[in-house]
C-alpha cells in the first residue's frame, strides 16, 4: 500500500481524492500496489467531511509521516505552495504537482532540488489539464531537437474566441458567460484573457525544448481584450480564425525566441480547428517533423487524472526515467525573448482610411474598411516593422488598434 | 558509453543509426551517456559501407556480445524476428522494435519474457511510427479508464482518401502515386490497402487498453478498394470526408469490439481533418475525456526517432515505468470482436433505383442515384440490421456494393 498527501484540497485537490478512488483497481494495477490518500492539508475547516479524519492544517504532520512517499500540490501559486514543496523534496518525498505558476517561476530550482534528494518533481497537469504534453514531450521526443513550439493552451481565452466567432459576440459578453460558466475567475480574470496563464505554460514547454530557465517575465505576452467582432470576422473572411497563439522558437546560434499573443490562423492548419475549451500543442522535432497533442486543457477530473498518472510513475521508485526531465537554472535576461522573423500581419487601425492606410502598409491589402477604421493584410513585415509601422499611422493622426501576427498553413 | 545493436539495416534501422548519430549530444544528455551502435546484423552485404565492420550476419555475434545491453529490432514480419527476440529478451538484453506484426501477433509472451528476464520490451514505433501514442497512453493515461479508440493509424491509405478526395482519383490512380512516391508497396499493397496494417496497430492499442491479448485474426477488418469516386463526393456533400479507421471499444460487462474500416467522418470531428500522410488516434478516458496524438504515422527518422526515444527509456535499467506496459495472454476467440450498438450508415447499391432502395433502407434519405446505382443515408442501424438491408437489396436483383458507418460529429 502506497501512501500519499494533497496539498490544497480545492477543485484539482479533490479531484486527485475522487481519481484515486473511483480508479482505485485501475491504479493499483499501474503502480503496482494501492494508492491511498493518507492525509490532506488544507487551511480551511473540513469537520463535517466523511474524510474529516484526513485533513490537518499542519505541514509538519505530512513532513513527519515516514509512510507519506509522495506528495501532491494542488494549492496553486507560489506563496505557500513553493516553501512547501522545497520541504517535500528536502525531506526526499517526490512531489506531483498542477501549479504552472511554480513551476514556470522556479522549476529549475525545484528539479535540482528533486535531483539532490532522490525524488522526483513532476508536472504533467501544469500544462495542458489532462492532455499528455511533457511526458511524451521528454520521453518520446527525446531522440529529437524541438525547435519550435505552437499551442492554444489556455482553455478559457479559446472558449471565448470559440464564442465570439459563432454567435457574433464581444469580448465582454463572451467574458460574461466563460465567467457563468466558472471557466473564468470573476474577480479578476487577467491571468486567462491578458495571456499570463498561457505564457507560464509556454515558459515550461521552453524550458524543457532548450534546456535553461526561460522565465515568464522574460516571454512579451499580449492576450484577447482588443479583440473586437470587427477582427474576428476579418479573419473569417481571411479564411483565418483568431487563436490566443503561445510560441517558442529557436533562432540562429541556440538564440531562443517565445511569446503570447492573438495571431490569426488559416483554417488549413490543425490549430485553427481547436475550438472550445480544448487545447492543442503542436512541436516540430528535427527528425520527427510536427507532432499535435491535442485535448481538453482543464476541469477538475481531466487535470487530476494527469496528476495521478505522475504519482503512478513517482511511486516506481529508483527510475531513472525523469532524469531527463529536467533544465538548467539560468540568468533572467535584460531584454525580452523577441522574434525578428518576417510574416503576414493584419493590422487594424483607426482615425485614418483604407487608402491611406494601404498606402503606407507596404505591400499589402485592404481587409475592411468603414467610417471609424479600416483593416488590411500586410504581405510580410517583422514585429519592429510593424511598430514602425504604427509610428507611422500615429503620425497621420491615426492609431494602430490592433497587430496580429498571421501563422503558415 | 551505452552499446547496442541493431537488428535489421533497411529503412527504419539505417534510420536509427542516422539519428543516434545526427542527434548524439541530446541523445547521451537524456540518457545520461553516449548511446553507440556497436553491431549491426543484416542478411545483405554491407562490405562497401563506411560502417561494414558493424556489420554481422550472424545473431550469436550480438548474443554472445556482454557490452550490447539493448537491441533494435527493424527486420519486420515475424519469421526472423520473432526468434531473434526471443533469444534477445532471454539473454537479458532489453528490445526496442517498430515491428506492429510481431507485437500485434506475439505481444503477451514478449512482455512475459521480458519481465520473467527483468529487460524492457518496448514497441512506441510501432503504432503511429514518430507520434508519440503508446508511452502517453500507457503512463499519462494510467489513471484512466480507456472506454474507445478511433485512429486513423495507416498513413498510405490516408494518402489515397485524401489524393481521390482533393483530386478527382479513383482507387486505382490514387494506389499509383502512392506506390510511385513509396508509400504503397509496388508488388503487393494489401497490407495497406485491405487494412491489415491498420488491423495490427488497433490490436497493439485495443490489447494494452483491456489488458488481454486481441489477436488481429479476431479483428473485423475492410480496407478501401471498394470506395469509388462517387462516394468521395457523396461523403463531401453530407459534409463528411471517408478515412479508414480502426477502432475498439468497450461494451458491457467487460466485452471489447474492435474493427477496421472505412467510415463517414463528419467534418467537424477532428479526425476528418487528418490528411495526406498523416495520422491521429483519439483515445476516450473516463476522467480524462477524448484525448487526440496526431504526427506523421511514418517515414524513416520520425519512425527511428521513436526507436531511439525507446531505446533511451530502455538504458535507463533498474526503471519499473515500464511494468505498466503490459497485457495478458489471451485464447484466440472463436467468434469475431463485433460491436452491435447502432449508427447512421452510408449505404451504395447497384442494380435498384433510389426509389426502391430509401423505401426499403427504413428512415433515410437519399445520397444520389445515376442509371446504375444509388447510394442512401439510413438515419440508425446496428451492423446485423445493415446485414438484413443487403439482403432484402439482394432479393430485388440489386447488389449491397459499399457501406459505410457514419462517425458522431
Amino acid at each position: 500500500m502506497a501512501k500519499i498527501a494533497i496539498l490544497g484540497f480545492g477543485t484539482v485537490g479533490s479531484g486527485v481524492l475522487e481519481v484515486c478512488r473511483r480508479n482505485a483497481a485501475a491504479i493499483a494495477r499501474r503502480a503496482g500496489e494501492p494508492v491511498e490518500v493518507k492525509a490532506i492539508l488544507d487551511v480551511r475547516d473540513f469537520s463535517d467531511s466523511p474524510d474529516a479524519a484526513l485533513f490537518t492544517k499542519d505541514i509538519q504532520d505530512i513532513l513527519s509521516d515516514p509512510e507519506i512517499k509522495v506528495v501532491v500540490e494542488t494549492i496553486g501559486g507560489t506563496k505557500y505552495a513553493y516553501p512547501y514543496v522545497r520541504q517535500c523534496l528536502e525531506s526526499g518525498r517526490s512531489v506531483c504537482t498542477s501549479n504552472k505558476e511554480m513551476v514556470a517561476t522556479y522549476g529549475a530550482e525545484l528539479l535540482a532540488l528533486a535531483k539532490a534528494h532522490n525524488a522526483a518533481f513532476l508536472f504533467e497537469a501544469s500544462v495542458g489539464g489532462g492532455t499528455p504534453i511533457i511526458t511524451p514531450m521528454h520521453q518520446c521526443l527525446a531522440a529529437n531537437h524541438i525547435s519550435e513550439i505552437q499551442g492554444i493552451v489556455n482553455g478559457t481565452t479559446n472558449f471565448m474566441l470559440t464564442k465570439m466567432k459563432r454567435e457574433n459576440m464581444d469580448f465582454d459578453q463572451a467574458l460574461k458567460i466563460a465567467q457563468q460558466l466558472g471557466y473564468a475567475e470573476t474577480k479578476d480574470p487577467g491571468d486567462d484573457v491578458d495571456g499570463r496563464d498561457a505564457c507560464r505554460k509556454i515558459a515550461i514547454l521552453g524550458s524543457l525544448a532548450c534546456g535553461h530557465h526561460l522565465y515568464p517575465d522574460n516571454i512579451p505576452t499580449r492576450g484577447i481584450r482588443d479583440i473586437t467582432v470587427a477582427d474576428v470576422k476579418a479573419a473569417d473572411q481571411l479564411d483565418c480564425a483568431i487563436k490566443l497563439i503561445a510560441w517558442y522558437r529557436e533562432g540562429e546560434k541556440g538564440t531562443v525566441a517565445a511569446g503570447v499573443e492573438p495571431m490569426l490562423v488559416p483554417s488549413a492548419n490543425q490549430l485553427a480547428g481547436v475550438d472550445d475549451v480544448f487545447n492543442a500543442v503542436l512541436m516540430k522535432g528535427d527528425m520527427l517533423g510536427d507532432v499535435i497533442f491535442y485535448g481538453k486543457g482543464a476541469g477538475k477530473l481531466p487535470t487530476a487524472s494527469a496528476v495521478v498518472a505522475d504519482v503512478i510513475d513517482a511511486l516506481k521508485e529508483g527510475s531513472k526515467i525523469h532524469d531527463s526531465l529536467f533544465w538548467q537554472p539560468a540568468e533572467k535576461l535584460d531584454g525580452m525573448l523577441t522574434d525578428d522573423t518576417s510574416y503576414p500581419y493584419y493590422i487594424r487601425a483607426t482615425g485614418l482610411s483604407g487608402a491611406v492606410l494601404t498606402s503606407i502598409a507596404g505591400p499589402g491589402s485592404l481587409v475592411f474598411e468603414n467610417e471609424r477604421e479600416a483593416a488590411c493584410l500586410v504581405n510580410s513585415a517583422t514585429a519592429a516593422e510593424m511598430q514602425a509601422l504604427a509610428g507611422k499611422i500615429a503620425l497621420l493622426g491615426g492609431q494602430a488598434a490592433l497587430v496580429l501576427k498571421k501563422l503558415p498553413e
